[in-house]
């Protein structure tokens, strides 16, 4: 859990733009917690969550701090990021477009992703510092969202990966302090209201364990 | 579409080795031909063929070369590329595992993808040249198989767009001449017997236009 945390890259953030595809959400998850992210956060327009499907994200969202931000509020929130000293980087076609191989990912970056069917929205292109596409050498004119997320946070990773950036622990000791109790708390009581004891695995806290029947 | 064959990367194959799922293959060709490839050649077990998904291919299969290889004569498939001068990179995880991005994916290389339950197959992974993984930072033990293939094939691409090669066609001139005939011929027939014409989309020939009521 501990070593799960050091490797934790706090200052690479992603802002989901209404992706509203469970089955995208949830392989985004995946691949984010993969690729060493810890904060996600995402605005839908309409008020209900999104509950992740959970043969794709295979628990790994219990291990990320996900937020929904109201729709409304999602400039504002990303006006905060920026003030922290974030860039904001936008997946989306336009004239200033760069590939997103030449942006710096080792520096702070919110990565913004949009909605499956119209792309980051209006309001928060114009926010953000860069916006950047991915080259489509095919017939298809896009790709899929998680897809795109999958490509682009891995570029991130291997930027930061070649930085030494995994080896360097970006969260503070005390979030992390705070984390390691929360968590431990939260998998001895599902443990306890369950009634399911897995002692070969406990070194595991409490993930989904693909390998072990269904409950 | 001269121009889409002109682009294409002949000698970056991809060969998915028992891949089932119609999901998968359907987002694992989308991703390719966005990637700028070409031959994609599949085995299964068992006869049938996988259709893919219409919703997330997007009719980019319709204008790569999949080709379905017996399961059985699959080891002879890559051993006649070996002979040809490709490479056999193989998504396993071994004690000699490299890190994809270490990989020279300018040279003639075949990537090999495995199922999504077993990974590549003993048999495929005993003939490769080097094996590689993805670095894996959380809590998930792996990606899923498309987006895991998205993520090697773009950097494949964003090497091989570095070194120029999309600049480059690696199609010979004859095979491009014959499949620019076919297609016409094709998406001819396809026209006439549905009675559908779209005059101001003509130069894409027969695409699937995502933008277009269906028909």
């Amino acid at each position: 859990m501990r070593r799960y945390l050091e490797s934790r890259q706090a200052d690479l953030r992603l802002f989901l733009d209404d992706v509203h595809d469970p089955y995208n959400l949830s392989a985004i998850y995946r691949t984010a917690d993969a690729a060493g992210l810890f904060y996600i956060d995402y605005a839908r327009k309409g008020d209900h969550a999104v509950r992740p499907r959970k043969d794709v994200v295979q628990g790994s969202h219990r291990w990320l701090k996900i937020e929904k931000i109201p729709y409304e509020s999602r400039l504002e929130h990303l006006r905060s990021l920026m003030d922290a000293g974030y860039r904001i980087v936008a997946t989306t076609l336009s004239n200033e477009a760069a590939v997103y191989t030449e942006i710096d990912f080792t520096r702070p970056t919110v990565l913004v992703m949009g909605n499956e069917k119209d792309g980051v929205s209006p309001e928060v292109a114009a926010l953000a510092h860069r916006h950047i596409v991915i080259p489509m050498h095919g017939m298809a004119r896009s790709l899929n969202v998680s897809v795109a997320t999958a490509v682009i946070l891995y570029e991130a990773e291997r930027q930061r990966r070649e930085a030494g950036m995994y080896d360097r622990p970006s969260l503070d000791k005390e979030t992390m302090e705070t984390l390691i109790r929360e968590w431990a708390l939260r998998d001895g009581i599902v443990r306890k209201s369950r009634g399911r004891i897995a002692p070969n695995q406990t070194n595991q806290g409490g993930m989904i364990w693909p390998d072990c029947p269904k409950m």
